[in-house]
């Protein structure tokens, strides 16, 4: 039997998992990610992680097929980061350096579209090749398969779907700088500012409570029949619902796999999703099917582990 | 020596090339296409033009790499096209039948896409593996190529980019059913349709004729410096140019090429198209290159060709 790792660097934890070559996790660990001075411990940390836990299962490097890793930044083909806020870090030859730390095969991707090859692997896209992720949370990350394989880009920054401008109206400004941006909707904190829009302007009773509003309660009042609520969730699934239809145009994915926290308000969320999708998706796309991710937190190691399994099987 | 052949079947004729595989062009003609009866003799036709051509050049089949195929339609993986209203054609296992009537290896792609890959290998983006090919012309196609192949996706329909939705207040309808497609503003009868509705409520003068309106007569007029053509074309620049930024966001691209008959406008259609992109694009993206096409009708027989080498190098 060959093993081999998944690590998925965040900037408060790096989760770690031990699979076997089979996809079977044998062990789920973390530790904690040391930001300081550049973020100079992490790799260091990581390889020492690593090291004591090939000790404790008695693996040899002849057994380890090699570690993949996910982080938070775009990532080159050659497993170069050019700077990750989250991390501290600034230009760093991820792969080189791990390499050099363990003495193990090393694959490096950034972690939506490592999320998104797990949930190829074994999650909500289990079985599909073509297939794009979208993460809902703090933010909107994305994450593209094509054939099985991340579609990376140029720089790194392929499936960056936060960023698709969708309103040439906005006046307010995205992190990126930039306006009208899907991220300003489609994002927990999109969905925030939609409610309080909304709410700003709105005579009718709702269970919504201004000074206290999430994706969540917007979705939970959406299930007690909350007719402001649901004027609210069809904001947010124009929006997303609109891009995903152009996403596909140009994709021509089989699946859309939706993640994130925003997502565990459930099935309820992909159908204010699917409605606007399916009025303008073009005629070859209608069938895309829509599934929710099913991993949760271990789509990225369990997508750092496939990056490696995948370059070793060829 | 080896060769190949390269074919891109359009509706009126079928181009086709002879290339040795180092990628020189021995020899380009063209036959008639003939559609009726849903295009039967189409196959038949190209495969009794290939034979003779290989007896002229005393050419054996152990000679020749295969047959790389362009067809105005989408096309699966497999070399199945579902329908093509250009051809005729129904469901028909192109590869498979060409592969019989010659006894040589095929290769089929969709025109559009072949196209891109023509220019990537000898054209506009000679030198980059992850391009978007924008063709202007009776309407808007896109190739995408992704790490040196053509993007094909599940349906064949990848790179669909004439049907990106990027007006929703549209009222008139897109060949396609669907309403605000790219193709509506950017083709060469979207760019009249500008023309028409700027003439319509213009009262200053310009040398635009309402009664004689082209996408040549509009850029002809843009660079005698006619103030109302240049709205015209600021409006189809930003129609596409932000279409392209967020093309780029998703695909990351090293470069668009963009082609057609509207691109023989030359550099000055360029400039209108990047001020748009460069608001609009991810920070990321924004040192993507733009170039014009330069392999003009012959893109797709040289997209061809490279369709069956690419396939005979791995």
């Amino acid at each position: 039997m060959k093993y081999c790792f998944g690590v998925d660097i965040g900037g408060t934890t790096v989760k770690m998992g031990l699979f076997e070559a089979t996809g079977t996790i044998l062990e789920k660990w973390e530790i904690k990610t040391h930001t300081e001075e550049e973020g100079k411990a992490i790799l260091p940390d990581v390889a020492a992680s690593l090291k004591e836990k090939k000790a404790e299962h008695d693996l040899a490097d002849a057994d380890i097929i090699g570690v993949g890793v996910g982080v938070p930044a775009p990532v080159t083909e050659e497993g170069i980061v050019f700077g990750s806020a989250n991390l501290g870090w600034k230009y760093k030859e991820v792969k080189k350096e791990l390499e050099e730390l363990t003495g193990l095969d090393v694959e490096v991707g950034n972690d939506a579209n490592v999320a998104a090859l797990g949930e190829m692997w074994k999650g909500g896209g289990a079985g599909y090749k073509n297939l794009i992720m979208v993460t809902l949370g703090t933010g909107v990350g994305g994450g593209i398969i094509v054939g099985g394989k991340i579609l990376t880009g140029s720089h790194g920054a392929g499936g960056e779907i936060g960023h698709l401008r969708v309103n040439p109206h906005e006046t307010e400004s995205c992190g990126c700088g930039g306006k009208g941006c899907l991220e300003q909707y489609a994002s927990a904190t999109g969905i925030v500012r939609l409610a309080k829009r909304k709410l700003e302007q709105e005579t009718r009773n709702t269970i919504l409570n201004r000074n206290d509003l999430s994706a969540k309660s917007v979705f939970d009042a959406v299930k007690a029949d909350d007719s402001v609520a649901k004027e609210i969730a069809e904001s947010f699934g124009n929006y997303l619902g609109r891009a995903l239809a152009n996403l596909a145009a140009v994709i021509d994915p089989s699946i859309f796999v939706i993640g994130g926290g925003v997502s565990k308000a459930g099935e309820i969320l992909l159908e204010y999703v699917e409605k606007p999708f399916q009025e303008n998706a073009f005629f070859a796309n209608k069938d895309v099917r829509f599934a929710l991710a099913t991993l949760g937190n271990d789509a990225g190691i369990c997508g750092a582990a496939k990056l490696v399994l995948d370059d070793f099987a060829e």
